[in-house]
């Protein structure tokens, strides 16, 4: 006689410290899919998962319950090695739109099925939507089309893509389940595996800008995922990369395009072009194109230097209905009306920028959502002329607003005051990439 | 500006182990028994409870928010302190029907809300209902008339005690957040305190029968629910007592009702009638009928022998429209159709009877409910001829099942044969109360 599962026995086995079988996570996973299991039960399993965490194993069957209640893209027709990057996000994290194109231009295939930021600064796609024309609303098939005609598309989450994990999201999000590290994992993971992927490199945030600010739980979390990629047969590695200052120069969505177009240039902050090579490259290891790291990134700089990389980015955005023009001329993307300089109060080094302030300080000026509803100005948000370790004369700028509405550019500018520190000696100098995982 | 309390903070802070406040748990249990806080977040905040445990004045808040979403029972007006007891409840467990009558005979005023029994054995509603015309369903107007004529009264719990409680308790059911020490506690005290008393006394099941079988969580539980008691000003006390057999020698409706007139009678069962005078006597002891527990005990004792519990009893059963001459001649009760006994092996003493199998073993002959939905027979059941400690010969009878559907018999034969234990020596004598705390 075999047993029927229940859930509340499932609940009770993960409340107790018990490892779940795969069926029993599938069961509940399906079941919550189907609208079979209530969300009175899920949400009493999310926060038994936040107590007693999940094994490896556990992990990874939810991950492919929480995919296989949805689409999973077949991408075997398109040719090259398919790779997508995933960052677990920041202030001035606009590496997708540099390093996309960088990798396409070496052969590799980039499937990016993107998010839209809620908080903080917008997502990729909100991003890419600060290019007048550009369309993300594409369907599947248009999707194919773009990835087999130039090896490069970006779409966002739709309806079909791993639909538990959507439900149980919001869920999470209401009842205080957010911040389990499985859970976590799993989400971001149940996406990824869902684009069809063959590898994939994880940029994993740490430090005050970061969704996991302590060192230690990026590690544990990048540790996760990279569990999760292993158990499903995937090559993967997690940069655990700096977050401590807001990335590159500029944060606000057609500030950081334009950013994303000097660096593939070769005018970019340092930084920024830093980061992108490097995952650029770790997404070539990964796919085969490069034998080792090294000529990795050689190929990867090539493509910066030679203007390739910059040349898919703008046969992307034509592909998808955006106006091509921006990378030549980016005076072509939304300006803000007003600009206001900050100014360094005395003369010194930077020695912090603090960035969930910078964060919340864009948010304010309309550049972020604060809630699921918020609407997004594109053309606000902040250049820094300085950064971490920069020596800086009195009264010399710090950084200058872009702003439309300034009803709340008070409050903005008290935060970014506030959220810059000069001090007589420099700090200590932070790596970039801290360490990788895979 | 004050901010307006929202019920994912309230989780997440007891999540994160802090303590709530009265006015959150309030907010939340309010608005969970209004429907404006939903299941998924009742539900994630009691598996947070389940890990994080409350504090003395969360359970004493917690109790009283939940009280407060129903009727509060005002018996001002009716004479005579106001007094009841409640029991963990465990096999055998009748004492409700000898010590109700004896301490109202000794000029307590008994207001007892009961609950119908799940699994085990019936509850002691169930059991009234094996009195052929019993009603329990009385309106609370007719409850206190009752109340006010003979000084006890019995009704089920309404919808208008502690809704909240109701509610919730369903949900904990299916999302394995039962076994919550202050959420077991609270769920009690409020549906106790409910009931207009200004003294309880509280009988605490422990061992293999109880529904907490470990002698630590008994005293825990105990402790937690006396806690509640002082919290809410209400005089106290918690008897932890012997579950590890049967109480009495009858488990099944109507054979315990038989086994509470002989007790009333004087010629019950020595522990049935030690507990339930014990239990008495603090009623008397806490409602200030007595100065003393000695003297308690001796008033108690008196209205047995005199016969004024038994004419108590057959007082409230015919106000309640249930057939007194039962209390007469107890062959007025259901009787089964069949007969079965049940031998010893071998000589020797009892050993052990495991309660929890007995339980489940009447409750395949029906005298208890599988689910809500089932039905019970009220003639069905088990009488011991043996207890723990006794000598027996080989072939004398163990004990008589009272059987009417004979399809689960062989079932029920095998698990009461494996539930009797005869050693050669006899077992280290147990204490009927353990201890007593207040």
């Amino acid at each position: 006689m075999t047993r029927a599962l229940r859930a509340v026995d499932v609940i009770q086995r993960k409340r107790d410290g018990h490892e779940l079988a795969s069926e029993e996570i599938a069961f509940f996973v399906g079941g919550y899919a189907r609208g079979e299991i209530p969300d009175y039960q899920a949400s009493a399993l999310a926060m038994a998962i936040f107590f007693q965490g999940m094994t490896a194993p556990e992990t990874v069957a939810l991950t492919q319950a929480m995919m296989h209640t949805g689409r999973v893209l077949d991408l075997a027709d398109i040719p090259g090695p398919k790779v997508d990057k995933h960052s677990t996000g920041g202030v001035g994290d606009k590496t997708s739109l540099v390093l996309g194109p960088l990798a396409a231009a070496c052969g590799v295939t980039v499937p990016m099925i993107s998010g839209r930021g809620l908080g903080h600064t917008g997502g990729t796609l909100d991003k890419l939507e600060a290019i007048p024309g550009f369309r993300v609303g594409l369907g599947v098939e248009e999707f194919r089309h773009i990835l087999g005609r130039c090896g490069i598309g970006f779409i966002g989450q739709t309806a079909e893509i791993a639909p538990a994990d959507r439900k149980l999201y919001a869920l999470r999000d209401v009842t205080a389940t957010v911040e389990s590290r499985p859970l976590i994992a799993a989400s971001i993971m149940s996406k990824k595996l869902a684009e069809g992927v063959s590898a994939l490199v994880l940029d994993v945030k740490t430090g005050g800008g970061a969704f996991l600010p302590r060192f230690d739980d990026s590690i544990a979390l990048a540790e996760a995922m990279v569990a999760i990629g292993r158990g499903v047969g995937k090559k993967i590695a997690a940069l655990v990369t700096d977050m401590d200052q807001p990335l590159g120069l500029s944060a606000g969505n057609a500030l950081e395009v334009a950013e994303c177009v000097e660096t593939l240039k070769g005018r970019g902050p340092a930084d920024t072009e830093a980061l992108s090579v490097e995952l650029a490259a770790w997404m070539l290891l990964l796919g085969d194109v490069s034998p080792d790291l090294d000529s990795a990134r050689a190929r990867v700089q090539g493509a910066l230097s030679s203007g390739a990389g910059l040349r898919k980015l703008q046969e992307v955005v034509e592909l998808q209905g955006g106006d091509p023009r921006v990378c030549d001329d980016p005076g072509r993307l939304p300006e803000a009306r007003e600009k206001v300089v900050l100014r360094s109060p005395e003369a010194g080094h930077v020695a912090r920028i603090a960035c969930r302030a910078v964060g919340h300080a864009i948010m304010l000026l309309g550049a972020g959502r604060e809630t699921v509803a918020s609407t997004i100005d594109a053309a606000v948000g902040v250049v820094f002329h300085k950064k971490r370790g920069d020596a800086v004369d009195r009264d010399e700028p710090l950084l200058t607003v872009h702003v439309n509405d300034r009803r709340r550019l008070n409050e903005c500018l008290d935060l970014l005051r506030s959220s810059i520190d000069v001090a007589r000696e420099p700090p200590e100098p932070q790596p970039l990439v801290h360490t990788v995982l895979r």
